[in-house]
């Protein structure tokens, strides 16, 4: 830190990414990325735009909303786009909360929500979740305060029925529910279609994992009509080509090849239910998931161990360090071999540790 | 706008664009973009790397930043790489200003600074240039406020030379100088080698420009270790993964690929001579410029005649309307024949208005 770092800077804890080693060496299931390629025409539509990388991006992304609105039953004012659902969480915060109306979300979530509270100096409260990281509807039924639910949730993986979010959504029409739908194509249901009748709903996705498009960054936020326009008051006033062109164009072409991306999904959701239940034969812990991830606790051996000795036999998986996560571990599902070198590796550790 | 927008964000005024139009009928000449390609090298380097979306991009952008420090003779801890310039300063002025160190910065200079400091409740004071848009160095001669200079600055195009910008930096140790260099590949020197000397200067630069990469969005950032650690602590707040996987092999590409670039430089910068030469001859007062624009006057027309005359017969350029620029236009610097396509519209125009 140097001694120019401002007052408001020097106290935040940067949210700690998963590790992204740079060698390949690494069987990677710790940062919930997609274990498929994006599709061909995904590939070919971005090199396409590489061409003209000369010229800037289009700051309103009309071609990519248009899709965007055609493939949602929503109208291209309903959606906005960002370098990854990241940057429009960061956004929203910045526009429906503030010391009057404070956020509150789960004590176990996106790790990112209290950074983005912190670095723009928004109060918050966490809500405990229960003793299997349910999420009681219930504590949410809260006047004046702007309300973040990751749904389903992250890292726990667990989902909230879409007439609970609803049931959130009409309790308090005076303040913004922002539901965070980066895992929904998993087995979730989104809840897009209850933005035309709420409009303090605020709901955002990302194409970093089911679509296969992490490395490209690229999220959105879908809305009624005049939260897009204050979220677009704040985009604006931050870096109005926020998305560049390249993945502006690779994300029009993903949303053509929704059959593609679909098939992957319900692969990925079969080799869950697959790595879930043999996990629960090795003793494991396993929260119900509707996400490409599992949150599991061993009944032989601490989160940590298992994070270190999987690691040490080139397995990444990811590890929390907060007291209630500590003993679990957060395995992304990959592919059907991928996860049989996981459990099977998994089972010489358990044999070694006994 | 919304009932549910946050106070601090209902007297934003958002940065404008310049125009984009979708549609190719028009000679954009508005946003300085470069009229050439980017390098072969560079585009089969991004389209490679988007074979491998799926994957997130790495958060150090460390291949990219260990290119960076061997191009301008740094080491990999001195430079942060943004999503566009643009991040960079909205970083920068958040981690190094805040109500107890205010902005100061020109009255006529780039459009995001007061936004920046608007969005982010920084305090600013904006120091009148000169009739003919100079700056002075003395009025930067304070202390206790971070000064931010565009150098060469924008829309002028005018350049302060290297020993003011050290001048400027030396005066107060205790606070930052940010210098943002977007311009700088146009004739002007930059103050990178300056910030061994002094651990307060912080300058940034694009790829937008110079090295035809507008629409990929990449910025970056060069100081000392410490103050390249403070605005990766807002960064690593907001998006650690803010570039994206094809841009930063894009960039790296680019940087290999000096010599290309260069030449489009200077074939840019003797456009820029011979277009001022022309519009002189035509009555036009012409700024001096370091940059790949050209700010200029007519004494026969105002700002914003020409301005339509010229958007009537395809050709953008940029007008903006605050009172001390609003008789000028700013002239993006393109091909020798896009030059002469826009001096044989202009003495049109002049001839029609007579």
């Amino acid at each position: 830190m140097s001694e120019y770092l401002s007052k408001s800077c020097k106290n935040l804890t940067p949210y700690v990414p998963g590790e992204q080693p740079r060698e390949r060496k690494y069987l990677k299931l710790n940062t919930n990325e997609s274990p498929f390629p994006p599709s061909p025409s995904v590939i070919e539509a971005a090199a396409d735009a590489a061409r003209n990388l000369n010229l800037y991006s289009d700051p309103e992304c009309l071609s990519l909303r248009e899709k965007m609105a055609a493939r949602y039953g929503i109208g291209p004012e309903n959606v906005v786009m960002g370098n990854g659902s990241d940057e429009i969480l960061y956004f929203a915060f910045k526009a429906f909360a503030d010391a009057d109306r404070p956020l509150v979300f789960p004590d176990v979530t996106y790790g990112f929500y209290p950074v983005f509270a912190d670095v723009n100096g928004i109060p918050y409260e966490e809500i405990p979740v229960g003793p299997d990281f349910e999420i009681d509807p219930d504590d949410y039924l809260v006047k004046g305060k702007t309300v973040v639910i990751a749904n389903p949730n992250a890292p726990t993986g667990r989902f909230l029925p879409l007439c609970e979010i609803e049931r959130i959504a009409a309790f308090d029409p005076e303040r913004v529910v922002i539901i965070d739908e980066a895992y929904v194509d998993f087995g979730g249901e989104s809840a897009v279609r209850l933005t035309k009748k709420y409009k303090n709903l605020f709901v955002t996705g990302t194409f970093s994992k089911s679509r296969s498009l992490a490395g490209g960054r690229l999220g959105f936020g879908i809305a009624c009509k005049e939260l897009i326009e204050d979220v677009n008051t704040v985009r604006f006033s931050f870096n109005p080509y926020n998305v560049n062109s390249m993945t502006a164009a690779a994300g029009a072409a993903a949303l053509s090849d929704d059959g593609y991306y679909a098939k992957n999904c319900r692969m990925i959701m079969e080799n869950r239910e697959y790595t879930a239940e043999k996990l629960e034969k090795l003793g494991f812990r396993v929260i119900p998931s509707k996400t490409n991830f599992l949150f599991v606790e061993s009944n032989a051996v601490d989160g940590l161990t298992l994070y270190r000795e999987l690691k040490k036999r080139k397995i990444l998986v990811r590890h929390f360090t907060s007291p209630r996560t500590a003993n679990f571990n957060r395995i992304t599902v990959g592919t059907l071999r991928q996860m049989e070198i996981l459990l099977e590796t998994v089972r010489k550790i358990l044999e070694e540790l006994k």
